[in-house]
């Protein structure tokens, strides 16, 4: 059984991999699960490419992949909420549950968080892992494995909403249609908001964000202002909440253009460098920013979403590889093709 | 042209009626609008049947109706937002702009608020009204006039889930499938909600709440336990919210049973005398209860959400009657058939 | 070495016991503790005179107390934060960490919670006590052991004046001048207030609460109408906030009567049976509830309040025994006297 | 009569000053008050000094001066809450009524505010004024003229304290010593806070610091690291809220270095040009931003306050100045002197 090794910068394998003995220790209330789908993300294609992420660099081969559903092969002596053969995907970050941050509820700012494929912690694009129940949900039946794997990233876009503390009838704007942007486009939606703008320069990924809901609106920013159009749109009032989802500086600096008084941006692409920021602006609409960090205590609600249908995400899903051609699928991920959103590898079962 | 009198408890005409002169003057911030669709709502059936809700007591001839939709035909002298021929829906209360409620952005609670068809002020099925432009909101191409006169209750349903702080993926549970308990069932839907248990004793009710979304499930209280099956379906944790909206005293002794740790009762229903509150179940949850009364600034966000199709509430106008049957509306109304949710009545345009 | 053990209703004694062996043992995270100095709660004093409270029942020799600081004597081997000397105060409940109230940041709603000197587990009116390092917070020099064994019961004020959410000016009426209502007072003095209401039947305790600060103003409820007063004081639009700290039903069904619009009620008195709830008294205020029940993260929040002098409790501390008396000490505790509100056991150093 | 007037940059006189006959002119609603004491901001003698601020510039003479309190010499027909002699303060931005931002509840971020001493509307350095009564407060017997003119700098404090939602025992740190940074020092402490640091370069202005209360401690920001001092304080963790109230971007762009996990940010300094944000560092504690402007509804409360003694202002007040003498104040004012806080001119009475 062969797993996905990034070597180091540029250079990916699929081989045996002996996974440190720890890693595979089942403890009590550990749960064995066999991978069954697992999403490429943005972040293994970086490490893959660049060979680090800010502080994160690969010193040594490690495993990649972090977006994963699988299914229950052993559970632990204290395990009581699921059973050999369960369905289930799994949050890719463990917190050390004994820190200030982890009792307060607010796991994911634990300093001490471990996460899947950040150096020195493997990935998942391998036969089996084990991982602990209190962060692997079972899926419900009408659940697909794929839907499942599209849970991490879609905890992005709902802890955003979430974080945005939306109000039914919100108008929002999405700087950005990558995928953490078209995520955030339908939790913006489910989560109340009237209407949502996307804004990015390429026109393929617009079309794509318009398809997902007619609520969607594209707006084609290399063709016109975003503040002025939502201004147009809201008798010169703005929009509730800006999500800025591309992490390009650029972009970030110019956030509260389009912002009504008393409104919210939400920071959620990364910089590597410190941004540009109108207070002038902000002050006079008495922002308020939100900085969010991954998600904590999202995924049961993603799961409980996909299963009622309030947010579908399938139509995100552009291309499915096998295991076997996963060096290929990074390849192809790494070319940014314009028409794909999310590419997933479905390993062997 | 004639107005739908209420001249007393159990006695409804349709006549001219002189409208005092001072509701009739268009002040420089006014509108007059052309009455077009008017829904009847629970309480003016109320006052027909019983002459008075509460300490509001019908002395003197009134005409009724406050949900309602129309046409701009005559704007004051400083109305800048709207014009004549604008298709528009209207809010029925007007509270005093001096007030402190008022300045404070809570106007729904200024004890001066006038609302319409509440003792003694006048209700709206009447040819033409006049109104601030400040309670009036231009409807888009898209959303009908019939929808527009749902925008009144619905107003209370989005008011309830926002005071709620709906968090995207919450389970939230309806008491009561009247027009109230449905529109709140949207509400919540489109505020977040992955699922919404909408529970009542009327299967018929239960189809119809079933029928708006897949993620409405419903809950035949008189068949089983409103807590025991929320609890069977979220491992025993309960659900987010409840909303009460049956306004019965039996149904509001109970609202914690189903309600998880750290989640939120909200009291729609309007309750005559003190009703049973199980200080013991509230404290081991912590439970948060929000008291609301109508709403206040949603008109636009129910516009917004109709017009992009988040809220749908078409389904819900199971009967429309031109103004000449107005009385028949009524005394079918009175009668509370199972198979309707919201009957209008058509204006002659 | 002895402790006080509550034999069965009506009987004390100050004995020998043998506690069982699992909680003398010291784990990698915990602490031994040399109890200092001992509070005297009401709930003590209840288990005393009626042998239960509510559902919790004394069918077996039970040690009392649970408002306890001390000193460290032993520590495990992982403990990292407390070394042997320091000086302590405790919190009296321990969740269970794997809860999933415990996960979101909610422990004290945990149904798994185990509480000192409620059945059947011991409290502290001993020697020594073994206690996790999490919910053990060391005292600056400047806090003495008296002080510390207060901030159980002000915890209980703070996390009521927490969730109430206070903003600086707020104007509030604590029901009720025992023990729990002054560190409520206290607190919400700290927590923003600009002036706080006290009201009892009784004299002394107001006159107590005055002696507090000046922005505490009693009122005696059995001569002046609660709601008048603080109407007349307010231009009639009522107070921003209402602690109920009586747990008398009948102060309890008049809670919102001196609440302004939008304002909040916190119940924080027990109550063993419903209680009546004036529905439309809080909906015309879209008054917000909340029911709270002990505390959670606030000890740490208590000490450095009490170390930097914002909150006073010393003045509450009206009598202090010693270990010996200490049976003498309830019976006098159980009489209730006007003039007390906490009295203290010291044990032997 | 004579007034305070800008004639342009760098040139102040006292002399008559015929005000434009709006102004003048008392509506049912109006109140004409003699100014008693008027202090002298940052922003006044910013004006004098530089003519002009951001976009606002001195074009014609101007009357400056905005923090005042006076008595009521003359009251609108429809005036019910003041009368002839009142003691008042007054809250010198008046918004339309009728924006959208003000019947939200947010007049502040109303863009058609009039503003005093901002160009073109005149400030209050002159014999009388007429003032809308909704926006002016009465005095309390125990609250002197010059305490009421503090009550504007005030609100600036206890708005960015209510923003930053202060929970009892929350440690904070204000970044700047200057009248703004004390108030709101003053205000965090009165909120809720266990600690207020304040850092600033001026040892003088630390000291001063000191002195208003002991949970107030000085960093001196030339000597020692704000972030490592108050991390070393609290175990490493940080502070729950940073206020920004120097101005400088170099301040500005270090916020979030002391800032704990889920910690807060109120941004209160006026910044001409973008400033720095170190998305990184805002990101990995999930840090909130709330971006201040002016204040809303806290005149009140800061009376309040200052009434009931939860506030005192008293120590800012480092000296007075007769009306004659006001042309010297400003130029005093305007070299910075290090021992003032504020300096407040009197008027003849």
């Amino acid at each position: 059984m062969k797993s996905l090794v990034l070597e180091r910068q540029h250079e990916l394998s699929l081989r045996d991999f002996p996974i440190e003995r720890e890693e595979e220790h089942l403890g009590p209330r550990d749960l064995r699960i066999k991978l069954h789908t697992v999403g490429i993300c943005g972040s293994d294609v970086h490490y893959y490419t660049h060979g680090r992420i800010g502080p994160f660099v690969v010193t040594a081969p490690m495993i990649l992949g972090h977006e994963a559903s699988g299914t229950v092969i052993e559970i632990g002596s204290e395990v009581a909420t699921l059973k050999v053969g369960d369905r289930v995907c799994m949050e890719p970050g463990i917190p050390d549950p004994n820190s200030k941050a982890t009792r307060l509820g607010m796991y994911n700012v634990d300093p001490a968080v471990r996460f899947w494929a950040t150096p020195p912690i493997h990935g998942i694009l391998r036969p089996t892992c084990v991982h602990p129940e209190a962060f692997t949900f079972k899926l419900p039946d009408n659940v697909g494995f794929a839907e499942a794997a599209m849970v991490e990233p879609l905890a992005v876009g709902v802890h955003a909403a979430t974080k945005a503390r939306i109000r039914p009838g919100d108008i929002a704007v999405v700087l950005g249609a990558g995928p953490i942007g078209l995520v955030t486009a339908l939790s913006a939606l489910a989560a109340g908001c009237a209407r949502v703008y996307v804004a990015d320069l390429a026109t393929k990924k617009l079309e794509i964000a318009e398809s997902l809901a007619p609520a969607i609106v594209g707006i084609d920013a290399g063709k016109q202002s975003i503040a002025e159009r939502v201004k147009a749109d809201t008798d010169g009032w703005g929009c509730d909440v800006v999500f800025e989802a591309t992490g390009s500086p650029k972009a970030a600096a110019r956030v509260f253009e389009p912002l009504a008084p008393g409104g919210c941006v939400v920071m959620i692409g990364g910089q590597p460098d410190p941004i540009s920021y109108d207070a002038g602006a902000a002050m006079i609409r008495e922002a308020r920013v939100e900085n969010i960090f991954r998600y904590a205590h999202v995924f049961p609600r993603c799961v409980a979403m996909l299963a009622s249908g309030t947010i579908d995400v399938k139509p995100l899903i552009t291309r499915t590889f096998s295991f076997a051609d996963s060096v290929e699928a990074f390849d192809i991920a790494a070319s940014a093709p314009a028409v794909d959103v999310k590419m997933q590898i479905e390993l062997p079962q």
